[in-house]
């Protein structure tokens, strides 16, 4: 009835209530079924017609400028950063991260994302909030060293993102109870590098931009189809002195990408010691509920050269 | 059998030989047909999974830095520049062109567009070249009061541009005979606003990248799903001298977007007089072959408010 996540979400109000009754009857083993594999899964959408990513976590903004020597101009409290990114391709969770070049600087960043309905030209962030069909994860893999290039050209990621890999699962909104909450999600979002912690920030501390904001941004002059999916841009937490925030080794919330480790080095010691990633590296990134189940399933990735 | 044009080009192997033998039937009144009209026709692609758009003639982005006192980088001559656009939604070629707001400053773009099929990461210009499926038009909606905010951000185009509309036929590369040649497209590209000649530039003089170019600058890093639009930018020639070239009326061959003539009398005159586009104003932009036949159909949009 639904071949693809795509075919339902074009026609949402006749598919949610027949896919929930689906849901249901699995819960309650009512209906024969196999068991589902992460490992299985290809991106719930793995193409779509729109991925636009934002940079909510302003904090992770400032430390990027702040390692540059630049100052972060005050209208980015304010006006939310987003870029256009390539929907044509995401990958399944569990596929490779492609290794290029060493000096295209490889780096994962672990993000929220959330799937619209369609959105009318103008929405506001109410509206917006109440066009979000579902919410999952993202690792949105970066060439750091193809950035700065790009960002002076001034329009925007063309080969400095190449494709991102989605969560096993997407879910509802209503089914993260209180931790989905006026366009923001609470929770710790654990990123694992090489089966260490690396970042276990909450992505529900420190956005500025709420995704019914983030959304409306997008949507000021167009509207936006069935299916766009829309990222929370980097998760980030300050420390609690309002600072950089420390490593999960040296008790702190740690980082959701490489180069704000990266950044903090700089500032503390005029220069990074980290290395991006390199073939061989394993990238885990995944948020646990109350009862520590997971919510989205894991995204588990090994770099391949 | 290929209930869209997507479904084509995600198996054109299959697809191609089959659409040529429906279009064979037609073009000898061999089956039953009803006759096509361009004004009920959709975008052929309503929705893509990616649309990209170039600035293939620098000659353009020269006139707009010039206008603003402002050097071309050299690099700009061998870097193509290019943008992520929103693909989740084309225009049909006779939709309305929305106007929201007068400080938002509505500009056409008159472009050659080409739709690929898969494009594996690293792909050289000849391989992109072949991977050309599709040729049309596009007039790239823009608005130009948007622009320079989102430019100095770096993060590229979100709000200054809006839905595109697409010609309402594509066609293969063979059937533009001599006027499809190493991945430029060569005939005069008609803009007409409000019923007076505004455009006639040769898409294939001055266009500093073509669209294997372009293809490969997109692809260095990713691989490229089928049914990618992208985009050459809008098409500008120099005049005669080299320098700006003059309107149709003047004798010139004019221009493919308001915006380069509001340059152009900026920098003859200090400030533009030409206003962007209004309610009420019609744009119509199409190409014709040898024997005066429409290629691609015409654009044809009235802006209303």
């Amino acid at each position: 009835m639904f071949p693809t996540l795509q075919s339902a979400l074009d026609d949402w109000a006749h598919a949610e209530p027949i896919l929930r009754g689906v849901a249901d009857s699995l819960a309650h083993d009512a209906v024969p079924h196999a068991r589902f594999h992460e490992r299985d899964a290809a991106a719930p959408l793995p193409r779509a017609y729109q991925w636009a990513d934002g940079s909510a976590y302003v904090n992770h903004v400032e430390l990027v400028r702040k390692a540059r020597g630049a100052e972060l101009p005050a209208s980015f409290w304010t006006d939310p950063l987003m870029y256009q990114g390539g929907s044509d391709s995401f990958l399944p969770p569990r596929d490779p991260i492609p290794f290029h070049d060493a000096g295209w600087g490889l780096d994962l960043e672990a993000e929220i994302v959330v799937v619209t309905g369609d959105v009318p030209q103008g929405a506001t962030r109410e509206q917006a909030i109440a066009a979000i069909r579902l919410i999952g994860l993202v690792n949105d893999v970066s060439l750091r060293g193809l950035i700065p290039d790009e960002l002076a050209k001034g329009f925007g990621f063309v080969q400095s993102k190449p494709a991102s890999a989605l969560s096993p699962v997407l879910v509802t909104p209503d089914s993260l109870g209180a931790a989905w909450s006026d366009g923001k999600l609470s929770g710790v979002l654990c990123v694992d590098l090489n089966g260490q912690p690396f970042g276990r920030a909450d992505a529900g501390d420190d956005m500025t931009f709420d995704f019914g904001t983030l959304i409306a941004h997008l949507a000021k002059t167009r509207s936006l189809g069935a299916g766009s999916i829309i990222g929370s841009g980097t998760v980030s937490n300050r420390g609690p002195d309002g600072g950089p925030g420390k490593s999960v080794a040296a008790g702190g919330r740690g980082y959701s990408c490489i180069a704000e480790i990266r950044m903090i080095e700089t500032i503390e010691a005029g220069a990074p010691t980290s290395p991006f990633l390199q073939p061989g590296d394993t990238v885990r990134i995944e948020m646990l509920d109350a009862r520590n189940h997971s919510i989205f399933g894991a995204i588990e990735q090994t770099v391949t050269g």
